[in-house]
């Protein structure tokens, strides 16, 4: 079963648009530029709200996984296609799906949808990588076991839809 | 009566804390900088989110009063005392409070309050000053007449407690 | 004498005009909202990155301060007038003034600058409280000898002019 | 011949290291998040200073392409490789390198270099797609001929070399 909001209708003619949780965020004129549409970097802060809530909801608040286990989890790559522009006021339904868990790191599709419009658009798709990061020194480090076996639990209920 | 989510408690030994409106804003890591708390400008952002959703929740939308009324709401002057830094994960309480309501500017109290820590702490506290301004060419106008009667009913309803 | 860049003319009937310390920004996409001119939560990161430079000029570079003495400077208080925006491709001369150099903190009054237009115009105008503190605890602490006694030669260069 | 300041010194080991235009760029604590090192959106930001400083090298602003053509240019596509972290105070050196240029769109390659280190190491690199659209709807035109023209005679300089 996919978690999602339940006021997040399905993209429309978007074979992705399964992927699994979903934040809603916001647009407000700090996210916006002089061309009256959202600027080009702030949609990685949104897909990184969305990635932080998913962890959240999994139990991983990411303070304290600095301050308890030392470490933290930081981009390494990604890609972004920006096919429709957000524009002030919207509301966006940011959605993160996991595509690889490995062991120090992640991979993600990412999706942001509009919610505003008559039917939802897809605006923005992405695939980031994340690698987790042992704190002091910024370095490669495994995925501490709780915390990848609730990755995989997570990925499973997925599949099980 | 005061409007502001329930879960809001009062903010311990400060009489401004009976400001009306109140917003919910989660710290996420692209809100913070090295000194490992929010960015002082960060505040601001925080503290317009809590005015345009003060403003929606009164029926008013910023993207539509430009477009529909060619207006729209712009910082004139602002003094901001930052007591204690909020935190990566912290969830805040962004506060509105109408001071004072003029024919073509607003003056509002607003406070950050800290809801992570055991008890609430009163974290940043200013007062800022908005102008109603022409989309067009920048200059001042006045606040159209049904804005600013939701405006005084706001107001008096606060007073009435 | 006022250190300044020589290109930066005086601010047409400002009597402030002769602070200190100019830094040169130029206003990109990113520093923009949907009304077409300079955020105003960005007038903060333009004022800050002038006072990184004048400390810079001085001889201390922030991320060194907290490396090697444990100190970091942060903002206490301020206050802005808005009187113009900036727009898109703005060349802006940013000042820094001192107007108290104590114990464990200072005063700045700061100045934002057009450049652009065919008379300079002064754009923003504030007064910035900063507080040396530990970054260990983030409390207050007093500014090392060295620095202060680099700010009071600085200040009293101005004084001679 | 290459267009770089004089002070980029050769990225080691690296063969992309002969693209173009190089504007220099400061790490303030704006751009830096609790993790100690450079947010990864603020790269982005980092890239578009480049690319506008390398059109206004050609002899086009931005905002003059808005108010006099009707034209922006607008990231379509990008891809982002994060291999070290950039750090508060650090000296940055931001490439701009064409990759194709067509009738309506453009595509850089693009790399961020520390100046700060005993050795300059390449921190990001990155492929960034730019549409050329018409202000008025926000759709794909074509990119106006005297730009063009000043786009191939740039990227056939840089082939004589």
């Amino acid at each position: 079963m996919h978690e999602s909001c339940s006021s997040c209708p399905p993209v429309v003619g978007d074979v992705e648009a399964s992927v699994g949780y979903c934040w809603p965020v916001r647009v407000y004129y700090e996210d916006t530029d002089a061309g009256g549409v959202v600027y080009h970097a702030t949609y990685l802060n949104y897909m990184e709200r969305a990635r932080t809530e998913w962890l959240r909801a999994l139990g991983y608040a990411q303070e304290a996984l600095v301050r308890e286990r030392g470490i933290l989890f930081a981009v390494h790559r990604l890609s972004v296609d920006y096919l429709y522009p957000a524009r002030l006021d919207d509301q966006l339904c940011v959605r993160v799906g996991a595509l690889k868990i490995r062991r120090a790191s992640m991979e993600f599709s990412q999706q942001i949808q509009s919610k505003c419009a008559s039917y939802p658009r897809l605006l923005t798709r992405a695939t980031v990588k994340i690698a987790c990061l042992a704190a002091k020194n910024m370095t490669p480090c495994p995925i501490p076991d709780p915390i990848l076996d609730a990755f995989h639990t997570w990925e499973n209920r997925r599949c099980e839809c």
